[in-house]
């Protein structure tokens, strides 16, 4: 990717950070290209390292009271040239404090990059105030335009790389982290490796393909997804391609994956799971459904197998993590790993022979 | 609904009535509540009656060879006031010859209704021609704007109504037909009952509540889906209500039906099949799979029973059909009709002791 970084980011992430509402933001700290990251802004956190906070691990991003803080406390080299919206409420809206400090943001000469359903080019007041001040609002969910967009063909089906789909058991769950940590693992084992992203954390990360599978019109789905990992294989040519999941198959409000498999064509599928969780996040008249029937309801429906399974550790410690690992392995008879705890080299040797194999897989 | 019939449409089929790609305007010879059907334009079917080219039974709708004859064929009392397109093509885009059809349609005074992708109102030409003309272009596929879209809250809880899930094996298989067929024979047999339309075809038919699911974008379609069903329910109180699905689960391009089962969270699915469909429609290189996995796959996502086969003729004689589903009935061990062929009251049988015991049910 060229011209990345774009920017030094403040990622604005106020009363959310550590919460699975403050989503974006952790992506922002875990990883990205596109921004230099600054700061997080969550007054609750306040003078802690932001990868403290989240991972247990320092980031070296400071989390800042307020806005005017975080820029008033950006190195001279690299001053704030950007607000990031880190919030991912449910329902993607933007609470009324929020709208206030991309105000303020604005105002101070900020660009403003945001992932919420609101858009915010399209309120009057911040569209004009930002024209006045020569910035750029880019509201990443905004669909492409018709013509850009594509029906599903079959081409998929010239892609010979290896297709894994890192999909969960729940929405946010962790999928998109673990999919690049397992990436990373693979490249750092000597493999062509790519991810293709499909939510818009992915795109404010730098992914090279991608797709924001939320704000595209539904009958475009499969084909977008389809191109994407087209386009992502024919320009980059990688032996594995791992395919970011959305939602969960069984999720009454996102039940995601769906589209994934039938138009992404994954040859296997790796699960991300939080053990410790027992109903589907947001919806606590819905019980998560257990781990060996969403496997099985996978496998049917995919017709591929489930490889692995992949843990969030939330509300687990680093030991009752790696139980939880023990326990699937035993019920479910696959590799289970917390990769933040232990990293995902045992993925990459798991998926070692399927790469090497290719006529065998198919 | 008030306000119905809204007027006297000719439905444009060039090139197309009789074929999947006819299938807008298939749905509407058989029944629309919005207009009164005067003709269908298809030059391959010019004097024949269109109920009779369809299913054998006259409809009183002459197919017309083109725009001209059809508006000057229209009786003195009903003249022609919309144009309908009646063209349901592969990616939904409108062929050259039909574009100087509705420019000629409008040029004649004739309002337009289209369920294309490619929007009509959208282009500068028709649009500036229908203003100097003075009638109306409506794009039913055309997304509602996002302030009153819904997302999903788990409110269906609140619907009593038995939950009747029409889906299908493949895409362009009849479950639209079937499913009116169905509420229809429901209501003879004094029944309360409600069709939730999910297309275009649907709405153009003049279904009484439903949405347009491949229009809506992702993000909001399982709370859409979930608002249909819940105001069709709190405003008309139906004993049962049947859901129109979209696509099929296992279809590559068109992975319908996992969102309806989600958000709509039927009590039963009935599950409409083409006995001599080969492929995914429009996808040779796609094998449909069999019937037995496709009830599997439908009855481990949605963990409901699929409790009726409803078979669609297509290039089946009256006895193939009925030999077919003989053939289902000892292979999945399910009632199986060709409800076109002989009705749809035993459907309505094997419903009717759900419906009597909505307290066993739940």
């Amino acid at each position: 990717m060229s011209g990345f970084p774009e920017g030094n980011a403040v990622v604005y992430c106020e009363g959310a950070f550590g919460t699975t509402n403050g989503k974006t933001a952790h992506g922002l700290v875990r990883r990205t290209r596109r921004y230099r990251v600054l700061s997080v802004i969550d007054s609750r956190h306040a003078g802690s390292d932001a990868g403290e906070v989240l991972d247990g691990r320092p980031a070296g991003i400071a989390v800042q009271p307020d806005l005017a803080t975080a820029i008033e406390r950006a190195p001279r080299e690299t001053p704030a040239t950007h607000f990031v919206v880190g919030l991912a409420p449910d329902g993607g809206r933007l609470p009324e404090a929020g709208r206030a400090a991309v105000e303020a943001a604005i105002e101070a000469g900020l660009h403003v990059d945001s992932g919420l359903h609101d858009f915010i080019s399209e309120d009057p007041r911040l569209a004009q105030l930002a024209a006045r001040r020569g910035v750029a609002i880019r509201d990443v969910r905004k669909p492409p335009a018709r013509e850009r967009l594509h029906f599903f063909t079959g081409k998929i089906e010239q892609v010979t790389a290896l297709k894994v789909a890192l999909l969960g058991t729940d929405s946010a769950v962790g999928k998109r982290t673990t999919a690049w940590l397992l990436v990373e693992a693979l490249q750092r084992a000597g493999r062509r490796a790519e991810l293709v992203g499909t939510g818009q954390t992915a795109w404010l990360q730098g992914v090279g393909h991608g797709i924001i599978l939320d704000s595209l019109v539904n009958d475009f789905v499969s084909g977008e997804i389809e191109h994407a990992v087209w386009s992502c294989f024919t320009e980059t040519r990688p032996e594995v391609i791992v395919l970011e999941g959305q939602g969960s198959l069984l999720n009454p409000a996102y039940p995601g994956g769906h589209e994934l498999i039938a138009a992404g064509r994954p040859d296997v599928i790796v699960l991300q799971h939080a053990p410790a969780r027992t109903h589907y996040d947001g919806f606590p008249a819905y019980p998560l459904h257990p781990l060996p029937h969403q496997i099985r309801a996978l496998e049917l429906v995919s017709e591929k197998p489930v490889v692995a399974v992949t843990v969030n550790h939330e509300q687990l410690t680093p030991a009752q993590a790696r139980a939880a690992c023990e326990t699937i392995r035993r019920e479910t008879g696959l590799p289970a790993v917390d990769v933040l705890l232990d990293g995902a080299e045992s993925l990459v040797e798991t998926l070692a022979p399927l790469i090497a194999r290719p006529d065998e897989r198919r």
